[in-house]
């Protein structure tokens, strides 16, 4: 198996019979899904999606994909390809388009309906070209044939991308739910017969790869929420993704069998169960649904609330009522389902939800408690399927953190793949395919693209690790006035301090008499450089917090001239 | 069942016929367990441990329980019972013994080595009184009688406070492996028998209430270890709770099966296990120890690193190595396995370490792809098993979220508690016993405690509150010099920013014209009173960064008079 060095060239030029792959986000994360296919210098794009912060990207609202390497060679690409409408596979679009506006975007009739719906929030119109699964579409050179796959979300596709140099398939994410409600099955045949036909380089889901073992039926929730139905009293408040149209229904169905009223809260879920109606995606029965104000003046134990807010997001409607800072007020009696998975991270938002509706008397049912969540990805049990039926020449783990790439890569190895010809690679590192084998020729700039508020790109490495210094620690800022024509200090010194967790009177009392000899013995060495004079500063105050509490605030000495 | 409600009095006298209970940590938490029991004036403690912050609380070290409802009352404290050595049970007794040094401490033979070992540290030569299962000891008006519990830590104890207002069952920490490594088994039995005897009030480990089933044996990991061990070409860590004997002496097993020599890593590791040890909870092979020093010169296929990090503490060994800053380099054909629970809140770091060995080459092996973890409390199904046996008239569940103890409460209820018996409390909440019966009577001043630095308590809610302000948002301070006999400013205004990913240069072109303009405007209405100008200069900076930006960064206006 081979891993980028540490340290990898700029690729050379791409032989004319190869296939190059790039991943600008993606590979060592679970998020901002994009691949770059390029065939005699014509690009393809699969995905375009979003990464969520982690704690130590602290202020963070989005991560981007990395879209340097595209600046130049945007009037290159064919096309963007959308294998489903999840946030990491198409929360970046808006992004890209900014770059160019009439980049086609290819997908099914439901994730292209989202993304329009979505870009209409952005004020984008895109130029969009809708498959569907058992179809072959050609993009510049680039023959495209999709497959249906079961996944989270309905109407998702893998796509195999065929050129001369060889033939890719992209899985996209994907489960292999035998039973699913939809009755639309990851197509077992469709990849069989590719991979009768030969598959040079396989690219598939690796999320789950570390999990042992077949992932439920999404079906087998059904029972369990009934139970819940039957046996609570008050109002029923189900908390699940905005996208996944399947688990809306059961609930749906299992409402309408309680003979309860449903309102939709939160505005994704409302956004997208509007769209998947309006598609035949999602079956509503008549006069089922209700205004959430309609659904406050009825009886709590005839109504059902269909909530986003299952990641314990601080805004969402459900962290508000577990804050009693929201309209529905919970009570004894009431019932919390949250149907969804706990991202990693989330853990402490979800359960302060968890405990506050708790707390509240509610009784919370959740994925440790009650079976009220299959994932969407397939584990392991199910990837040795895909791997023995297509049957690759070469291999790439995508979609997952290094755990998951390396035990997917263990996976194709199990099942015969030849470990010369599996390969990791991260975002940026160059892949190619040549003479039907994949090889790593270099690496592109790719870093993390920040969107903080209104900018994009703007917040640095070096911003965050200022606001993680000042998050954990606080900060001491220490003013003089420096009369620039005697060179005395003629204001201040003043301290002024935030987060520090000390006390004024410490500072006043303690140090600043300290300070004030140091400044004084400078001032009869005649220093009067402001820089010296901040240097000593910093040195002063930073030793006494040091000596006296063992921490280490951002110490700020500021030296204005008059 | 009673809850408290949000604004309790303080308690009245409790009368000579009652029993009180206050946790002073624990309820509502998992962490920082304490219940102060009250009899004729007279005060039992049970156990005084930490609890360790959450991402909201940045830059503390620790939490410990409130002692202030303590003050005035140590010298009425008879003993401290420490039911067994983990952190959340023992970790705050030094801070209570640097209030009164001479509480009793009583524990079993480990518990107690531990605990001095630690306390040595902080200079510190407690008073102890060695107590063993089976065994029955009286401290002033509290007759106690302790049992064998089996728990993820040797020798844990539960003990009945026995006084003429009624018999408490205190469970601490337990879980109900039938075939432990021991053989010393959680002593169902003495539960029954103690039940027939009448308990008044059982408090009882809610930790896993949520979870449903029993646990699996400790000794299910072994063929797991002997599996990972046999198929382990170079060098193997593992990683553990430096406590976790039991788990340890499974490492040391299959070690020595292997022909391995061991390692500990760590200090917390290797004093433990020198205790364990040296007790004889621990058995170690002759010849089989060997220094970190010499591992490092060894074989990698003949050593076993047994480490702590396994929560991915950033400074722990585990950490270093995963981010290839340690003398053990990490390389391929290396295998770790975490063999821990993951604590909620840590996943981030825990799966950064995992990710960083994983690309180094390490085969990681954890509990989520292999079965080398077992929880060391009771979930619903043994739970059930001691309501059964004690069959307790009042129920309080204790040790946990509020998640768990309502699901605990729910347990106790369908076993036939009835529900005006059963009380959720939180942490300073007033439980008094009389009668036979218990009941919410009010509550005492109960805070998080901080611990940060050198400091204990100094830290506020209102000091974090600014961090998590400046870790997300950063701030821009504004300094002006004002010559207060003209009232002119004369110096200034200076913008200094960190975090904010605002640029030094759009502060100058962008803000400080205008900021100037109005800082005119308002001299030539004859405004000099500072704190008008520090109003003014929040205002225009706030909305120049809300307008723009889209931010909230901390603003700080500083005027400086000369």
């Amino acid at each position: 198996m081979s891993h980028p060095h540490p340290e990898l060239p700029p690729p050379p030029a791409l032989p004319s019979n190869g296939l190059r792959v790039i991943a600008l986000g993606g590979l060592g994360e679970i998020g901002r899904n994009m691949t770059v296919f390029e065939y005699q210098g014509r690009l393809l794009i699969v995905d375009c999606g979003v990464l969520f912060p982690e704690p130590d990207q602290p202020g963070v609202d989005l991560i981007l994909p990395d879209f340097r390497y595209l600046e130049d060679r945007l009037g290159d690409v064919e096309a963007l390809v959308l294998t489903h409408a999840h946030e990491d596979h198409i929360g970046a679009v808006p992004y890209l388009l900014r770059e160019r506006a009439n980049i086609p975007l290819v997908g099914s009739r439901l994730t292209l309906a989202l993304v329009k719906s979505k870009l209409t929030e952005h004020r984008l119109t895109p130029e969009v070209s809708e498959v569907k699964e058992g179809t072959t579409h050609s993009f510049g050179p680039f023959d495209l044939e999709f497959f249906a796959v079961n996944h989270s979300i309905p109407d998702a596709l893998a796509v195999a991308i065929k050129t001369p140099a060889g033939v890719v398939l992209h899985t996209g994410d994907f489960k292999m739910d035998q039973l699913p409600l939809d009755g639309r099955l990851t197509d077992l045949a469709g990849f069989a017969r590719l991979g009768g036909e030969g598959v040079d380089l396989l690219l598939s889901d690796s999320t789950n790869a570390e999990v042992p073992g077949i992932v439920r039926s999404e079906r087998d929730i059904a029972p369990v929420l009934d139970e819940v139905f039957a046996n609570a009293a008050q109002r029923i408040i189900v908390a699940c993704f905005a996208s996944h149209v399947h688990r809306v229904q059961q609930v749906l169905d299992t409402a309408a069998k309680h003979r309860r009223k449903v309102a939709f809260v939160g505005r994704s879920m409302v956004r997208n169960m509007g769209v998947a109606r309006d598609l035949g995606y999602l079956r509503v029965p008549g006069g089922m649904l209700i205004d959430l104000r309609d659904a406050e003046e009825m009886p709590p134990g005839e109504v059902v609330l269909i909530s986003t807010g299952s990641q314990g997001e601080p805004m969402s409607a459900l962290s508000r009522m577990a804050g009693r800072d929201h309209p529905i007020r919970i009570a004894a009696g009431d019932t919390v389902i949250l149907a969804s998975s706990l991202i990693p991270g989330n853990e402490t938002a979800v359960y302060r939800v968890i405990n506050g509706l708790t707390r509240l008397g509610a009784r919370v049912v959740h994925k440790e408690s009650s079976l009220v969540h299959v994932s969407g990805h397939s584990p392991a049990g199910e990837l040795l399927y895909v791997l023995n039926l297509v049957k690759p020449r070469n291999f790439m783990p995508v979609h997952g953190e290094w755990r998951h790439l390396r035990a997917h890569a263990r996976l194709a190895s199990l099942t015969g793949v030849p470990d010369d010809r599996i390969v990791i690679a991260e975002d940026g590192v160059v892949v190619d395919l040549v003479d039907g084998k994949v090889g790593i020729s270099g690496a592109v700039d790719c870093g993390y693209v920040y969107v903080d508020g209104l900018t994009v790109g703007e917040v640095t490495e070096s911003q965050l690790k200022d606001r993680r210094i000042l998050g954990d620690e606080g900060f001491i800022s220490v003013i003089m006035v420096l009369d620039s024509s005697s060179g005395k200090i003629v204001g201040g010194p003043e301290i002024h301090t935030r987060g520090s967790g000390i006390d004024n009177a410490a500072f006043s009392t303690d140090v600043l008499p300290k300070l004030i000899d140091a400044l004084e013995r400078a001032a009869n060495d005649g220093v009067t450089d402001t820089h010296a004079l901040r240097q000593l500063t910093r040195r002063v105050i930073g030793k006494w917090v040091s000596d006296n509490y063992r921490r280490r605030p951002m110490i700020i000495p500021v030296v204005v001239e008059v």
